[in-house]
């Protein structure tokens, strides 16, 4: 086995955020559930955007995000998703690429328009948002560039990919060409509404070995196994997986093994400005180390602080180089 | 003459801003002037996305940006400015309807596509931008709305008008329906180099009386008057205009009238992120007061805290709600 040309690939949804603030109360006249993602049908999209203030429009997508944050670190990246050859895929290619990010995937010439999320943030930084999926539903497993994924340590998947169903065969067939190479297969659990989604078909890509690194927040967890109780859930994810992290907001992470757990803190923010990106981001920081080898807790830290990092502004994507961040903390990937 | 239903009503070039942080280096490399505003073609915008890092799509445009802090104060606004019926024409139109302004101007069904400005962010906070200007070009005589003119305390112009050759005669236009109607007309020089362009119409707009009242930052007043000496060439604004305003920075700015020169000092602001907007958010205070009949002393200082606010973020939108900082200020329009 030669030595990977990406650290991580990320495969997922490619989305353009269209990012507002709101009020509480705009989310209950919408009925939406206040930090989760709904998936929403254009007519939906179009009657939240007139209802909703002014917006920025900035690439996002969690894998996408993610992957972003990977190469902000210094480490090399790669990503796999569908646009539509529109001005919103044209912005989604521009920045991906603009970032140091090797992007190929062809985009569809006709279809759907390009997925946008409506993101809504209320006063208190939490990200309450609304998915169209639009092109982003035609992901097929000929997307998936065998070449790329047998070159790159690990394959970063986002839950969100159960949503789209020709994309499940594309997440698959990743896991199936990384396996084949010798690589590592990563999953995160995404929205504890998307667990609710797909729950049976999750424990199952973690209990058969589909997936060998977990990612999820303790929401994701608890819905995961179906508990209140987080501790027999953690107990439950360590019978399960061999390798996994479950962020906790400001309490910080805990890595899961079966040797046991670590639990490492947050980093300390100013102030909270907008969590989108949040895990997104900690992914970066995780899978960026674990590829190039560091150990668990240092992997842990570097998803701390590009998490710390992308909290403290609007959008989900890195404002400054983490790995100039990391090296003033006394970190590297 | 009835009160008037609009406090301001701004005509300008339509704008979406794609705005990146960029090195001084880059700017080099790139052949810009730092600070200034170009005009380029679409082939140039193509050459300039394709060389600049990760983006932000955020609605823009000088009168633009300065109505839609004319809102966010609590005064009643409008604007007037040609998009293109395509994807960010309509994110254009959404973002200054919901902030509260009134626009109503047809969009062009064909022709070139709505005009982007690329800026560029430097580590100081310095913007220079590159103007594609698209369907702005296309705004004419007939998009003036005569009512909307006429119902206007104030129409503001921006000196950016005179680059699309048929927006002259729209500007023009506007001119006459205000002081047919009794309304004031104020102009913005825009930029030194813009001035430099049209030294000796914008001089004639001033001494013929087409407009009242006019706002300027030093660098365009120096051009305006070809003189480096700044006492000069206030001197010279005195003697033509009726009313002016310049600002300066961190300086603060000088209220210009026949009967003297009032200093008023910048807002402290803790750290600048990014200057775009600044003298459009200025204008924006400086003209809800003056439509409101506010003195000038108070003019200036609502437009130094809305000048303040828009400078510590990025972006030429105002963040939060103008009018709630104005009150926690002891101001109001």
């Amino acid at each position: 086995m030669t030595a990977p040309r990406y650290d991580v690939l990320g495969i997922g949804n490619a989305i353009v955020d269209v990012l507002a603030r709101a009020e509480d109360d705009f989310l209950v006249a919408q009925g939406m559930r206040k930090g989760a993602m709904a998936l929403i049908d254009e007519a939906r999209a179009e009657s939240i955007y007139a209802a909703m203030g002014p917006a920025i429009e900035i690439s996002g997508g969690s894998a996408a995000n993610t992957i972003v944050g990977v190469a902000s670190l210094g480490a090399r990246a790669a990503f796999i998703g569908k646009v539509k050859d529109d001005a919103l895929g044209k912005v989604f290619s521009h920045d991906i690429r603009a970032a140091g990010v090797g992007f190929a995937t062809s985009p569809a010439a006709d279809g759907p328009s390009t997925a946008r999320c409506y993101v809504l943030v209320t006063p208190d930084g939490e990200r309450t948002m609304n998915t169209y999926l639009g092109a982003a539903q035609h992901l097929r497993a000929d997307d998936i560039d065998e070449a790329m994924v047998g070159d790159a340590a690990i394959t970063y998947l986002e839950g969100y990919l159960w949503d789209p169903p020709e994309a499940k065969a594309a997440f698959k067939r990743a896991a199936q060409i990384a396996h084949a190479a010798g690589r590592r297969v990563a999953l995160t659990l995404s929205d504890a509404f998307c667990v609710d989604r797909y729950r049976d078909e999750f424990i199952d890509l973690i209990r058969s070995g589909t997936v060998d690194i977990v990612l999820a927040n303790e929401g994701e967890l608890r819905s995961l196994y179906q508990t209140a109780d987080f501790d027999s859930a953690v107990a439950e994810l360590r019978a399960d997986a061999s390798l996994a992290v479950v962020t906790r907001s400001e309490q910080g992470c805990l890595v899961v093994t079966r040797d046991g757990t670590q639990a490492v803190p947050a980093s300390t923010v100013e102030r909270v400005v907008d969590t989108t990106g949040a895990g997104d981001l900690f992914a970066a920081g995780f899978l960026s180390g674990l590829a190039r080898g560091r150990d668990h807790v240092t992997c842990a830290k570097l998803g701390a602080l590009a998490a710390g990092e992308v909290i403290q502004h609007l959008g989900a994507r890195p404002e400054v180089s983490l790995k100039a961040l990391a090296a003033e903390n006394g970190l590297s990937v």
